[in-house]
């Protein structure tokens, strides 16, 4: 942490912020250039709280010089983690496709598209029973009952199954039934929510807010690791900006940022990114070879009749022309699936 | 909900989509115009996912032209509602002032600050006892023994009191203690969160998103109401953008916007959305001229000391002279508090 | 100038960087905390290309303490700046407020508006001639021909003149026949046209970028300042954001921002910001009481045939309306108009 | 255009509006669903502005139905075009590396660099002579003597060349030495400049502006090719998001988006987009994944001395090697250099 001081600062104004700081058992570093001074804090910071010191007469700004995060940064873990996830994993070498309709529909919907997401080269199932939607008069998912849906669609076709979590209750159901949870955009700081998901002993699939920052994110990641839970995988889905082309814009430089920030791996979603599925080939084609570790990409058995997310997901033909597209992208990623 | 076909539209086109909505129980109404055929769907859209339409061939454009949200909307009720808190009430006439630490951190503290703010003129309380923070390191809050002190701080001062909840459990302890609970920025849309809000009796304060659109803040508020609690009061406090002069950008413009679409009241929190005390009396002030119903203001006795957001909190004096300067502005927008 | 080093950087690295930075005629402040060593950069920044030092191995990041503008800012110049314009000026102690059509569209178009926003306050008549339109085949200004008719609605009125400018060619005939001249926000960046501007001798009202940051908006001042003209006024007309339901996002805390950042006024421009008449009365009422040294209104004699921006564009009788609404609350920040 | 009125929109406010509509010698189409009335309007649109339409009693919204911009829409030019630039072309079957400096420095660094980036793959050399820069302290470029060096890099190497021009003097002085002419994110809405390019007979590389949406950049397009030039190629450079990890966000699902919407090539920069040399080639694989035309990469002698941008610019030894890399790529789609 360094404070850095007004250009004008008087010795007085300095002298507080160096009394605070060692009245709270820290120490200070002073560089007193031309035209600033700059003070550095040493010690542990939790023993105060830096921000404050913003308050200060004379202070002009604060300027942390380490990441809020610890377990989730590569700087003391400098290895790339890979995450099991029921009988596949996620990580290097490997190209991990998550498949699926939007939201669960019916026993045999959801059979009907396992086989076929599987037949094209899916490794695990996604499929929603607890749909979290903007509006209260929209179809909110089958609950439990899907995830026993989810549970025999993994016993026929031997894929590993992912499903979206909203309360501790989910959560509870999960547990029983599928292989991974997902943390949704719209709870990526539901603090509460990703304790639990810590604690569920689930690998945890932890999609990136609407609109929260790389060091947000790896923060939210923190507090699932922190509960004693290192198997999160983190999912770009597009932030929101002015852009109404796409849904939402895709930040696909997400995935080198990451990389150099964190051990955890790192998918892309180019379904709800886009919200249109004339997009989802080009872009799952551009998050591999940015070295994405995986794809989530919605598969609808009839599009026109899904009950959620219709126009962004693919029909199987389009599903499997597109597997059959990455994989020589994936050869020269040094990826398989 | 209205398709617009593509300019060279077939006939064939055009066929298969009106067939496909009559088919599902909806009526067409079809406008065939020299650019481009418009068709429009008459009768309960709740009996299709309109937004399929899009896959259709040759189609352009979806646009909706209802609202999602009912309840909420003024179009369905046009009389601005008025919202009890305790004993004190918020909506038109009034000017509501809430204010109080950003967290409860001790009995003393809360009881100093609650007698300073109600000699200054707020009425209503607030302290955090659950604290959702970025970081998991960071002070989390007193939980239910920061609600008992809020409860004393009541008995004591006779100020209507606010806290924000983050799960099921912490609305279960606001019940006991506190007169109106918050929903948090960050939970905008926990939906569950919201439903259990809505259940819980009490009046909610609905904090914006940090990159929630009006239209979802509204659809926000109608799940709480939709569960049979009408009494919601919109706070705006500042959206993320580019900006990094302020924490985030304060959207005084929803106050009028929210004003024409919604009867449900609407207040301003210039702390969290500047970042600053030294920018929360301009805005304060600016939110009161534009018509807000209230003010949420974070005040503390010793900022630089505060455990969260001392740099936003308002020393006693700085508050007393706010509020000093507020009342003439009540008396042009003619609200007194 | 700080660069901060990673954790673990090695002395070779600290070597390398403090190495350069004297070679290059700088002196160094070297600050080696427990975490993080920090390197202090002293002397004439000019002299190396300061950015680049975040190629060099080991450094985290790279962070300015001096704001790269001068001129523009509070910190070498404290006292508020006052602008003359024509017969008026714009500063402490009034509220300017420039009024009239988005457009000129004809001579008796003009002088009517003119007399009508004189009658209600107005100092300033504001019209464009040089129209810069989003699509090649709206309306793009009579050019030269609407210089004139401002010329005579000056003489007739006795008003001061503002006109955007965005080619030096209109700056020329600007420099005849108006007052003041204006920036317009899709050139707050057209580094040639603020020199130029600068160059003019006129006043210059510069508009906020549709996305500038607070600090590139004051280095486009500085670009004009830095040519010897110090008359610049800066005009918060909103921000691109996400929101829809108003044009851009009026960024009202902008004002306090620059306040204490630069001694230049600072006005507002309620109509172009939300697009909509309906919401310009609040924003004007907002803009004063949070201490803006103007307004920026567009008033028109029948916005439903007006050329450009009728939607926005506020009758006589609701721009009368208004300024009657804002005498006392202009009083409440002792300004007057 | 289509007028969507209120749900209780009165007899009286349909009829007001339909009859100004055909005063304005335009037709009418009713539609009177059960919720809602919605107007088409049928005709040559150019004859009202018909976005004033707004503020007539009862209308909810206006939405326009065919896109604003003709001559630079797929939908009036379904194939797609190539556009030649100097002795190489843009367009499918392509990928064209641009490379080369952010700015021209001396004679000696720019024959260097032309070299090295030749020997490479790139086909146009890059170098900036007039540099539009955020200070008005920060180096300026050499302007013409950049634009003769520009001259004998091309006659030395048999590169073609494009230089970014701010003015017309800068155009002047391109159209005698460069084979092409870029107009920068700053200036995407100098709409003076794109008519200016759009006079100069030269092919103009358009950058996306900093937070244009696709549509506005389409319509910066129609401004050159209106003026008789359609030798337009757009290349996406990021927009301003909230993020702060890179410079700016890239947003690659324009390249796809703008291929649906435009017969124009495109083409990414990977430099200007992210700010860090290190991101540069995982999203120069990425935009050729997605089908872009060609990339834009900033390549340097010496990055650690640039005079501008050198924490973004590659060595010549990454850019070797990002071409090696990218060959396979470009076999994948079908596309060579």
């Amino acid at each position: 942490m360094i404070v850095v001081m007004k250009p004008q600062a008087s010795e007085q104004s300095i002298h507080a912020i160096t009394k605070y700081i060692k009245d709270n058992g820290l120490q200070v570093h002073l560089s007193q250039g031309e035209e600033v001074t700059i003070i550095g804090i040493v010690g542990d910071k939790s023993r105060l709280s830096t921000e404050n010191l913003i308050i200060f007469k004379d202070v002009d700004r604060i300027v942390p010089v380490t990441e809020s995060y610890k377990l989730a940064s590569r700087t003391f873990h400098p290895e790339s983690t890979t995450v099991k996830v029921g009988n596949t994993a996620i990580g290097p070498g490997s190209l991990t496709i998550m498949a699926g309709p939007c939201a669960v529909e019916t026993q045999e919907q959801l059979l009907c598209i396992a086989k076929a997401v599987k037949a094209s080269g899916a490794t695990i199932l996604r499929g929603g029973a607890y749909k979290p939607r903007t509006s209260p008069y929209s179809f909110q998912g089958l609950e439990e009952e899907g995830l026993r849906y989810m549970q025999e669609a993994k016993a026929l076709t031997g894929l590993s199954t992912i499903c979206e979590v909203v309360s501790l209750e989910a959560i509870e159901g999960a547990v029983k039934y599928v292989d991974m949870i997902q943390i949704g955009a719209r709870n990526m700081q539901n603090f509460i929510l990703l304790k639990e998901a810590g604690q569920s002993g689930l690998p945890v699939l932890l999609k990136r807010g609407l609109c929260a920052t790389v060091d947000e994110w790896l923060n939210a990641a923190e507090y699932i690791i922190a509960e004693g839970n290192p198997n999160v995988v983190l999912c770009e889905r597009g932030i929101r900006t002015f852009e109404t082309a796409t849904r939402n814009t895709l930040d696909l430089s997400a995935v080198p940022v990451l990389r150099s920030k964190t051990h955890l791996p790192v998918i892309v979603d180019p379904s709800h990114s886009t919200g249109s599925y004339k997009y989802v080939a080009p872009m799952a084609k551009a998050a591999v070879a940015c070295d994405a570790d995986g794809l989530m990409i919605e598969v609808h058995n009839d599009p026109a009749h899904a009950l959620s997310d219709g126009p962004q997901s693919l029909t199987f033909e389009k599903f499997e022309k597109l597997t059959g597209e990455l994989r020589p992208f994936c050869q020269l990623v040094k990826r398989s699936f």
